[in-house]
C-alpha cells in the first residue's frame, strides 16, 4: 500500500485537514530549534481525541507503520523528530487541548496531553492554585511532552520533577489499546505503578493522551538573595544550612561561577552586579511561601547572617523589590545565552549527588583545563538538585569549529568523571537519539536488558518511537 | 533432591546457623499478627549480604524453588508469609541491617533493606535530619518491607508515600542477578525508572537489598488543633483553606466521626474530650515547621478563626503543650483499637479523590446502614490523602460471628462505591493474597495483562512470591 492510500484511510478517521502531507504543512513538525535533527516524514497526523489517537495507532500497528509522538516539539535530544529514513509518521497531540477538570479543593487538575504548559499554569492560577513546573519553553511545550521527558526546570528543589507532579495518566499503547490510569488518588497500592513507566519514557511505550496533575497553594511572598562565596564547598554548606532552616520554603538555590557573571555583565543589556566585589562563586537563593504569616525576609536575613559568620558566604544582597528579584533571576537565566557571545561552547547536562558537587566541580574543571588549555569552564545550575550544566567556552581567540570538533572527546571525559561519582549523564533533557549510544557505557547490561524487556512488553512490534532511548533490537 | 539436601547446599553459602529448619526456629517467620495467614515452609534463609542474597536466589532459581522475601513480617495482606502448600522458602532480610551511608549535607541516607524503620528514623535524628515515614509498626517493620509495600502512614500529607522518599534501590532479581540502582541523585533522566516497579511490588519482582532514602530538615515546632465540624463537607472546606494558607507546613489532617470519639471516651483509659460539646465530625489538624522563625501558632489560630466564621468549623481547641498534642493524637491512634471493644468490625482501607470524600462518605454510610440495619459505621483517616479506613462496627447486642460472616458482602458493596468514585480498594496496605482476587474487578484486563507481562519480564519462571498481587499464570 502506498503512503497516499494510508493517508486516505487515516483521513477518513480524523478528517483530511488533520492529515498533513505537503512540505509546507509538515515543516513546523520537522524542524527543532537547534537544527540538530533534520526530520523527514510521509505525513503528520493530528488526532483530536483519545478515541482518534486509539484509532490511528490501531491502524498504524496493523500496517506495521512506525510512529513518533510529538507534543510542543521543544525536546533537545531528538526524541520527537522523525528520522531521515522517512518511514516514520508523526502523531501530533497539538489538537488535544482540553482542560478536563480543575479541582481546587482536592488540589488536582486533569488535562489533555496537548495543553501547553503555560496554560496549565494559568488554569491553576485562575482558581488560586499553583502548578509549579516551570521551564524556559513553557509557552510552547505541551504537558504530554513534559511528562514523557520527566521535565525538571527551576522549581524542582521544593516541588520535585514532573514525575512528582503526576497523579494519573491516560495512555494509548502502541497497539492502539487505551490504558485508563487517569486517577487523582494520593494513595493507591494496587499493583505495579504503571504510570511511572510512561513518565520519562520519551514516547517509546505509548502516547500519553491525558494527565491528572497535582496542584499546590500559590506562593504569596517571595524573597531572594544574591550571595558571593569563596568556594563550591561553601555553597554546599550554605545550601545545607538554608535547607535546615527554611525546609520547603527554600524554593531556589542556583550556583554560578565568577566567569559566568563576567559574561553576563559584558553581554546582557543593562545587567548590573548585585555585589560590589567579585567572588569565585555566586548563589541565587530564593524563599517563597504560600502563607502571608511567615516572616521569610527575616528568615533569609538570619540564614545569611549565620552563613557570613561561619565563612560559608563572603557577601550578600537581598532583593529590595520584586523587580530586583527579577534582575537576580535574569543573571541566572542569562548564563546559557551569554556564552554564545564568547564563541563555541561544549555542553553537558549532568547530575551528581548533591554533596559531591564541590569535588565533582574541582575534578571536572581541572580535567577539561588540562585537556583543552585556555578553555573556560562555565558550570552553573541547580545545586540543590545536584544538577549542573557543565558548559565549557572556547579559549579566547581560538577557532570555534576546531574547538567544537572536540565535543565528543570532552563529553567522554566529563561523563567519565560524572559516572565515577555515580552521577547521571542526562539529568533533565533525556536520552532520545542524542545520548542513546552513551547509555551503554553508563548502564549495566542487565539494566539495558530489563529496559528492552519492558519495551517489548508494551510495544511487541517495536513501532513506537523506535531507536529513541534504546537501540532497536531489529532493523 | 530433598529439602535436606538443598538446606545443606544453602548452608554452605550462608552458614548453617542461617538456614532455619526446626519448627521452633521457623515459627517467628510463619506467624503474622492477625493470624490470618498460617504459614508453612521447609526453611527460612537468612543471608547477611547482597552477595549472599544473590547466591541464594541463583541457587533457588536454578532448582526451580519458590521463595517469599520477608522483612519485619508486619504486612497485613499475606504477601510475606509462605503458603500452606509448604513449598515456598522464606528469604528473610533480618540480618541485613547495615547503615551504609548518612549524608546530612546532601539530605540522603543509604541503608541495607533489613534496617528497622525506627532505626532509620533515629540515624537521621543523630545528624539533625528527619526521615518522615512513620507507622504504627515502626519498631519492627523493616525499610525493605516499607518499600515493597509503598507504606503510607501519618506523614503522607506533607512528605508523600514511601515511593516519594526513595532515591535509589539495590535489588536482587529472581534469577539472582543484582540490579544496582542505588543512586542518590535528585534528577536522572536516563531511561525507564526501574526502581518505581519494585516499590510497591510486594516482593514479586525481586528482593530489595539496599535503599537510598531522602532526608528532610527536622521539625522544631509543632502545633495541633482539635476541631468540631458540622459535616464532612465542612471538613473538606477546612482542609482546602488550611492547605492554601499553610502549604507544606500542614503536616496532619485526620478526620474522625462522633461515634469514634464516643468509643475512645468509653474505652481509652484516661481519654478526655478536647471539646465541651459533641459534633458530628472531628478533625485533628497539625502544623509543623523546621524553622523556629515561623509563627505557626498564630497561623493555626488565623486558619481556625477564618474557618469558624465561614461555618467550616463549629468549635476548636489548640493544644497548649506537647503533652496535649500527644493526647489529641492518642484519640486518633485509638480509633482502630477501641472498635474491638464494641464487637466485630468489618474493615476497608480505601481511598477516593480528596474532593469526593464527603459524597463518598454519605453514600457508603447510607449503603451499609441499609444493608445491615443497626450497624455502626466508624470511618476515619487521612482526609488530606483521600484515605479513609472505612470500618463498620456491629449492631449493639448482635452476634459477632454472624456479623463478621457478612464481611465479603459488605466489602463488595463498599468497594463498588469506591470504584464508582475512581477510588482505590487498597490505599495503604497492598494486595498480597488478601485482595488479589478483587483486583480483577477493579483493574481492566489490559492493565492486568501489562502487569503480568512485567512480572514475566523480571521473573520468567514465576518463582518469586508467586500468587501474591497477581494470580499465577502457571500452576
Amino acid at each position: 500500500m502506498t503512503w497516499t492510500a494510508h493517508a486516505e484511510r487515516l483521513a477518513a478517521m480524523i478528517g483530511a485537514a488533520n492529515v498533513l502531507t505537503t512540505p509546507e504543512q509538515k515543516a513546523p513538525y520537522l524542524t527543532e530549534w537547534r537544527d540538530k535533527f533534520p526530520g523527514k516524514t510521509p505525513m503528520v497526523l493530528r488526532p483530536g481525541t483519545t478515541a482518534e489517537v486509539s484509532q490511528v495507532l490501531t491502524y498504524l500497528y496493523a500496517h506495521d507503520i512506525r510512529s513518533v509522538p510529538q507534543g510542543g516539539n521543544t525536546g533537545l535530544v531528538g526524541a520527537q523528530i522523525p528520522r531521515e529514513s522517512g518511514d516514520e509518521v508523526v502523531v501530533s497531540l497539538s489538537r488535544m487541548t482540553r482542560v478536563r477538570d480543575v479541582d481546587p479543593d482536592g488540589y488536582t487538575m486533569s488535562v489533555d496531553s496537548g495543553v501547553v504548559l503555560q496554560q496549565v499554569q494559568e488554569e491553576a492560577e485562575k482558581v488560586d492554585r499553583l502548578f509549579p513546573l516551570s521551564l524556559g519553553s513553557q509557552g510552547s511545550c505541551r504537558i504530554g511532552g513534559n511528562i514523557s521527558s520527566n521535565a525538571g526546570g527551576t522549581a524542582v528543589l521544593s516541588y520535585g520533577n514532573t514525575r512528582d507532579l503526576v497523579l494519573g495518566l491516560e495512555v494509548v499503547l502502541p497497539t492502539g489499546e487505551v490504558w485508563d490510569g487517569l486517577r487523582t488518588l494520593r494513595k493507591d497500592n494496587t499493583g505495579y505503578d504503571l504510570k511511572q513507566l510512561f513518565i520519562g519514557a520519551e514516547g517509546t511505550l505509548g502516547v500519553v493522551t491525558g494527565a491528572a496533575l497535582k496542584l499546590f497553594p500559590r506562593p504569596r511572598k517571595l524573597e531572594a538573595a544574591f550571595v558571593g562565596l569563596p568556594s563550591a564547598e561553601a555553597a554546599l554548606k550554605l545550601f545545607s544550612l538554608a535547607r535546615a532552616q527554611a525546609g520547603p520554603v527554600l524554593t531556589g538555590f542556583e550556583l554560578m561561577p565568577r566567569i559566568g557573571m563576567e559574561f553576563c555583565l559584558a553581554h546582557l543589556p543593562g545587567a548590573r552586579a548585585p555585589l560590589s566585589a567579585t567572588h569565585p562563586w555566586y548563589v541565587l537563593m530564593e524563599l517563597s511561601s504560600g502563607s502571608e504569616a511567615f516572616p521569610i525576609h527575616d528568615l533569609l536575613e538570619a540564614i545569611l547572617t549565620e552563613a557570613l559568620s561561619a565563612g560559608h558566604a563572603t557577601d550578600a544582597a537581598i532583593a529590595q523589590s520584586v523587580a530586583q528579584v527579577s534582575d537576580f533571576w535574569r543573571l541566572r537565566h542569562g548564563m546559557s545565552e551569554v556564552q554564545k557571545k564568547e564563541g563555541g561552547s561544549i555542553k553537558h547536562d549532568v547530575s551528581v549527588p548533591v554533596a559531591s558537587i564541590p569535588a565533582f566541580l574541582n575534578e571536572a574543571i581541572a580535567a577539561v583545563e588540562a585537556l583543552l588549555p585556555g578553555c573556560r569552564p562555565v558550570p552553573f545550575g541547580h545545586l540543590g538538585d545536584g544538577n549542573i550544566h557543565f558548559n565549557i567556552s572556547q579559549p579566547v581567540g581560538a577557532d570555534k569549529e576546531a574547538f567544537l570538533a572536540r565535543w565528543d572527546e570532552v563529553n567522554d571525559l566529563v561523563h567519565g568523571i560524572v559516572h565515577s561519582y555515580r552521577g547521571s549523564i542526562s539529568a533533565e533533557h533525556g536520552i532520545g537519539i542524542l545520548k542513546r549510544d552513551l547509555l551503554t557505557r553508563v548502564k549495566s547490561p542487565l539494566e539495558l536488558e530489563l529496559m528492552h524487556r519492558i519495551k517489548a512488553a508494551f510495544d511487541p512490534k517495536g513501532l513506537m518511537n523506535p531507536g529513541r532511548l534504546l537501540r532497536e533490537t531489529r532493523s
